[in-house]
């Protein structure tokens, strides 16, 4: 089954991208053609898993390796229903972070006390690690949001409910109320997109981490650190703050020509992988324009599709995809510092899936440096060293 | 002041090492040379630093990018002094944590969860991220040891000490009583140690995580993911359970010489870098040496020696960093599941010193992978699924 996918198109090296183009290792996780405007997930086109399957289908396909037949969803999703409690000690750990906290701050630390918690053996047997990331997919939030209602109005909420999905359950606890199916649908399908991406810095990172032995807890919390910045994941929250800045398309026309003209960067636009256009965009305009229709409110998705317009003209620039994720994002009435957060939910199953085929490969990742520091300096002892090092020679 | 030393005897590509001898950077923080028995902090050699310097010397040599005038290093020890304390949300979560946790989970928690309390600014200066390392210096024993106490007693202990130095602070509030000068020289050489080593996989990860433009915080905290593995940090603690295997040295020399016929891994020897030798094993075992006789206690000295005898002997393999360090934190009266968050409490220097630079650098790491799944595969809907996958052809 092997396939020579990998070896075609490769990136020419781009100076913003360290090891870009480099190969770092294997995966038969998924597949991305730069150049092609592709994106698979363990061979299946991800715009077919988008608009066809669930994300549990999706996370079950990752994580567990094939798309589940109906009985085996039906399992699935009772066992991820079953796992959306908190323990004790993890709801302690929540309560303590102060309301002001970056939601990707308070879900690093909740992963990592749940690490605590109910720690990985260390046999780290594959199934093991699939029963923690299933735990996490189910818990991730209610983390988020057991955190965030705990740290707004003091309440406790309670954490379990019957929704069938995720992204079901994420609704719910956020807005205390069931969503409507076409509002699950949609955050579902931005779960898909934003499930898994090959050798992204945040997957690496995970990689990197399950690469020296280590547990499964602390690949995923390095890996939400990785996700945080603003290059990664951080720029669905950093491209909703590009589109909210204007009150109308045409004041974002104006503000966003000035801004391309004066060589300012505009976020949610271009990608270090893809060259043409991200094969992940089109579901999500689709998606957010049919909230918008739905809600009657299409000033932030006719902002976004003016930019958009704007970035292929001046700057011949593609919407990636977290471009009308926000726009998606901002329909569901989910505030904006849950964007990251919601991306880290989903690709908790990708890292998942990479932490568990790392640790098959057994190497550890360790490049080297070129190293442009000081040649050998003779040690001089404190007693000799009189003046401050400000007033000395380097 | 650009070397080439860099481009020296790289180490050939090794099978266990993925991106071995690929050039992942450029950094002026430390330079390794694989053949020659080498590693040098900002140019000094570390044997010169581990004999002649405090560790907070080191710190602020790598931090700061000075070796301190004796009046620099009394601020430095000052400042440091002053952040001892650990914010109340921090020892709510800490003691949130069961008495059953691996110290360094412990220790990955109470970092993400201090970055919860005392967030980076998104500027990111580098003077402010200097502030958080030193207090990730300062306050990282006192998050491992409030824990400790408190998870085994329920006592919550006062964490500000009189200590000068980051060890003696270490040891007073372990052993709730403050430690030989020699027992604080001795920790201090092995901190010094440990302080910093290139782009080993822990400080590469610290790298690819801040190269997303991601907080100090996280940076650190997937730092400390990646140093808990067995085939990093997590080796000093493993090296330490082949020590106490034994009750003399001959019954280990007898065992060992039967695992390396079995081909069995030895901890504690060889490096993924290092061929001929480490460059830090012989102040080490010098150290622990003299405490041994100090302590009149000469029988895991023995053990550990003789095990460094066989194995070069029979393998041509020799005792690297966490060989010895493990017999020194022993004889230190340190429990086995500090040491490698020791190691992390040292290396929090040589992560920060790289974060601060990998910032400086603006690349994202981003590697490609060698895709080795399936080809495409067509999409089939959940209604069409109709067997439990585990008996559809794959």
């Amino acid at each position: 089954m092997a396939s020579d996918l990998a070896n075609l198109e490769r990136p020419a090296q781009k100076k913003s991208v360290a090891l870009s183009g480099v190969v770092a290792g294997s995966t038969a996780v998924s597949s991305v053609i730069p150049g092609g405007d592709h994106l698979r997930y363990r061979g299946y086109d991800v715009r077919d898993l988008a608009t066809g399957c669930s994300f549990e289908e999706v996370a079950h396909l990752l994580i567990h390796g094939t798309l589940p037949s109906a009985e085996e969803l039906a399992t699935y999703q009772r066992k991820l229903r079953a796992q959306r409690n908190l323990p004790l000690a993890v709801r302690r750990a929540l309560e303590a972070l102060p309301a002001a906290a970056h939601p990707m701050d308070v879900l690093r630390t909740g992963i990592s006390a749940l690490g605590c918690v109910f720690p990985e053996s260390p046999d780290q047997k594959a199934e093991n690690a699939r029963a923690i990331a299933d735990r996490l997919i189910a818990s991730a939030p209610s983390m988020l949001l057991y955190w965030y209602h705990f740290a707004g109005s003091g309440c406790s909420i309670e954490v379990e409910t019957d929704d069938d999905t995720v992204a079901g359950h994420f609704l719910t606890l956020l807005h205390g109320r069931e969503a409507h199916h076409h509002q699950v649908r949609a955050l579902q399908a931005s779960l898909v997109l934003y499930g898994e991406h090959e050798f992204n810095a945040s997957t690496f990172t995970a990689r990197s981490i399950s690469a020296t032995g280590s547990d499964f807890y602390s690949a995923i919390t390095g890996a939400i650190g990785a996700l945080r910045g603003t290059k990664h994941g951080g720029a669905n929250q950093a491209a909703y703050e590009v589109i909210v800045r204007y009150r109308t398309a045409d004041e974002a026309e104006s503000d966003v020509r000035n801004r391309v003209a004066n060589k300012q960067v505009v976020m949610g636009f271009g990608h270090p992988v893809y060259r043409v256009s991200d094969p992940r965009t089109e579901v999500l305009r689709t998606l957010a324009n049919e909230l918008a229709d739905r809600s009657n409110d299409h000033k932030v998705m006719s902002i976004a599709e003016r930019i958009e317009v704007v970035m292929a003209d001046s700057k011949n620039m593609f919407a990636n995809v977290d471009w009308y994720s926000a726009v998606l994002y901002d329909l569901l009435g989910i505030p904006a510092s849950m964007f990251t957060p919601i991306f880290a939910m989903a690709r908790i199953a990708g890292w998942s899936a990479h932490i568990i085929e790392q640790r098959e490969d057994n190497k550890i990742i360790r490049p080297t440096a070129s190293y442009v520091g000081p040649d050998s300096r003779t040690f001089v002892s404190l007693a000799e060293r009189g003046m401050p090092s400000r007033w000395r020679a380097a």
